[in-house]
């Protein structure tokens, strides 16, 4: 492979002209937006206009007369859209732990008679933490089975209540079969949670399809919503009728306005709704979110597979015996839209690429992570990479002091 | 009263400039301070700087490089100063909703041989709600217990685990008396927990001294932080080694970088965070609290207590035999910085004014309430608000079909 290969297939990118929907700095190759997607242009002076005229002018009125009130729900329509699930079926607001939360108590209260819930062991750690605190908290015995991904179906036994897994795993990329699980899953009369932090906007989700009953998902990532932006949830329809969720805040209720002294919680996904969301938050998200709308994701995943599939390629062929060792699946059809690779010094090697303007991340114990978000990033752009991780590798410049010091957050 | 008393209490006001440091829209006199506070001047620049270089340019380094992944310590710690907590008793984020949830299930925990919370019958809702919701999920028959105010302290029986109050009364303003109500509780064996949603950055506050066990409060109100700015939570030193929060999120682990399967929560009160908090959110938090502690909290409530005293003076005085009869306790001391009527036609007054300019709100079933922020409301305008009550009631132009049709919010 050599450099113009790749701008020839930059040059016939049909995403190509995303990229200028982004501000992305200069001398930056930004592999982390599956950590934290990159700045849409339009989200500084869209939120400029929430502050100063929406709340700087309008204050309280905003609520009614800008439709904050509905702000929420119109991002969960959208989100909806993204995801592949039913109009009605998400809502958006909280963090993606808070929400985890709240579906997952909802579902063991659907499945009294058993006590398992059942996850990966290299799922990642919030939701099994989430998952042990409401045990916890529950003290009816609940337990939190933690399997490898070759033993979750062997694991579905008649005491599982919920099989709650993350679809693209955020350290290998490893994804899985979201309609064959979600389908194992209900054959053994277990309830279905699905975590699609790593894959909403990434790669095709077909959530009225698959069918699963629960699955919550991250703002921040390839929504390109921004810091900390708010998480969604979706339940599916059929379980809104019975599905009880344990945090009953005042925008859940069916007439928030109406301040009555006893909870009635509103029809459909609205009570799954606790309290007033950021708007602010949610005026960033919305920005992002329109951006996905727009690409058709059958090219955005197209993408993301060449991507991959072309950079593992790379850094096989430009370092080779450098110790780099792949643990995303080589097959494309089974991973997201991102490679890691294990390698002894992986943090130091990071920071080093990172002071080079080579963004990815690091993963404890030992991986770098490079993230693929193809609405933004170019072919050349993985070639450019490469090479960098190669001089980084045989100048030799990631062993030193500085780099291998580690900080708060990698 | 004339006009030109209160120009003069203007002319005198040591917080007048104050109101510099805010944007309020001409036309209007703001009285729903304590719904959401008005634009400081401070916000969109410094959340232009958040979107455009830490954001923008920083991306992911700027946890470390901008200090992102203390910004909610940082502004926990001031807000802590704002109620007089001590240091490192507060954490920031989340909605007030779900921070009251923490709460409540770890004051639960705490009193395993106790199944009662107690509260007012005329506490905001979502707080009795979330109690509800909480008791309901747990299925360890705890019962919310509704009194009146004036039963609270006969109430607390040897079966309360909890007694869960709001400092400020959200529709009366009525006031209670922290310091004797939390020994109250405390003499009973009960945990206390407080909502300051009301209070923070209007009354002083010391917590240190009071020395409840629990609070929760909102970022939107006094505080000025923004629409559904991220909430607060405060959990009494003593109590940080014991606590167990439901909610085990990632960014509440002491490792959370480290990704471990089990979680450990973070020392002290940095075990009460869940997830990711919105960035943008928090930095718009941030500029509202530093203002609040800029402004000496004796000269705020002075002039809250003179402000309340003056409007109630002032709609007796202009608007005699109109209807309204004030449900604010009389006694300065006993309330917060509102003034509430109750009226029979409270809704299409309160819309007539508003489109008069005059903000204030309306809260079912008939109440008229006027939220005093003295960092950004003049004396002068007090005049005029009333003025133009006087107008709207005696011209009858609050009695349209246009004023009568409910909005959503209101």
């Amino acid at each position: 492979m050599i450099r113009a290969d790749l701008e020839a297939l930059d040059a016939a990118d049909p995403l190509a002209p995303f990229r200028d929907l982004f501000t992305l700095p200069e001398g930056v190759i930004y592999l982390d937006g599956n950590s934290l997607g990159a700045l849409p242009r339009g989200t500084g002076p869209r939120v400029a206009e929430v502050i100063a005229q929406e709340w700087g002018n309008g204050l309280i009125r905003s609520w009614n007369d800008a439709g904050w009130i509905e702000m929420s729900a119109r991002v969960a329509h959208k989100i909806a859209r993204v995801i592949g699930a039913s109009p009605g079926t998400v809502a958006v607001g909280d963090s993606t732990s808070v929400n985890l939360f709240k579906l997952l108590a909802a579902a063991l209260k659907m499945r009294p008679g058993r006590h398992v819930i059942v996850s990966e062991r290299t799922n990642f750690p919030t939701d099994l933490y989430v998952a042990e605190g409401l045990a916890a908290l529950l003290a009816q015995g609940h337990e939190l089975r933690l399997v490898d991904a070759d033993a979750i179906h062997a694991a579905l036994q008649p005491d599982v209540a919920v099989l709650m897994l993350t679809h693209v795993n955020y350290r290998t990329g490893a994804m899985h079969d979201m309609p064959a699980v979600t389908r194992a899953a209900h054959e053994a009369g277990a309830l279905m949670l699905w975590d699609l932090a790593h894959s909403t906007g990434a790669v095709p989700l077909d959530l009225a399809g698959a069918d699963p009953d629960f699955a919550v998902g991250c703002g921040y990532k390839y929504l390109n919503g921004g810091p900390g932006a708010p998480a969604f949830l979706h339940v599916a329809e059929r379980l809104h009728a019975t599905a009880r969720y344990p945090i009953t805040g005042w925008l859940g209720h069916a007439d928030p306005f109406a301040f009555e002294p006893a909870y009635r919680a509103a029809p459909g996904i609205a009570g799954a709704v606790v309290g007033t969301p950021s708007i602010l938050a949610m005026a960033a998200l919305e920005v992002g979110v329109d951006i996905v709308l727009q690409a058709p994701m059958p090219d955005v995943y197209a993408k993301s597979q060449r991507q991959t599939e072309i950079f593992a390629a790379l850094v096989a062929e430009q370092c080779p015996d450098m110790g780099f060792a792949l643990v995303t699946p080589p097959d494309a059809a089974t991973r997201g839209s991102q490679v890691s690779f294990t390698h002894q010094n992986a943090y130091a090697i990071m920071q080093a690429l990172i002071a080079r303007g080579v963004i990815g991340d690091f993963r404890a114990p030992d991986i770098l992570r490079f993230g693929f978000t193809p609405l933004y990033i170019g072919f050349a752009e993985l070639w450019d990479a490469v090479r960098i991780l190669r001089d980084v590798m045989q100048s030799g410049e990631w062993n030193t002091e500085r780099f291998r010091t580690r900080q708060k957050v990698t």
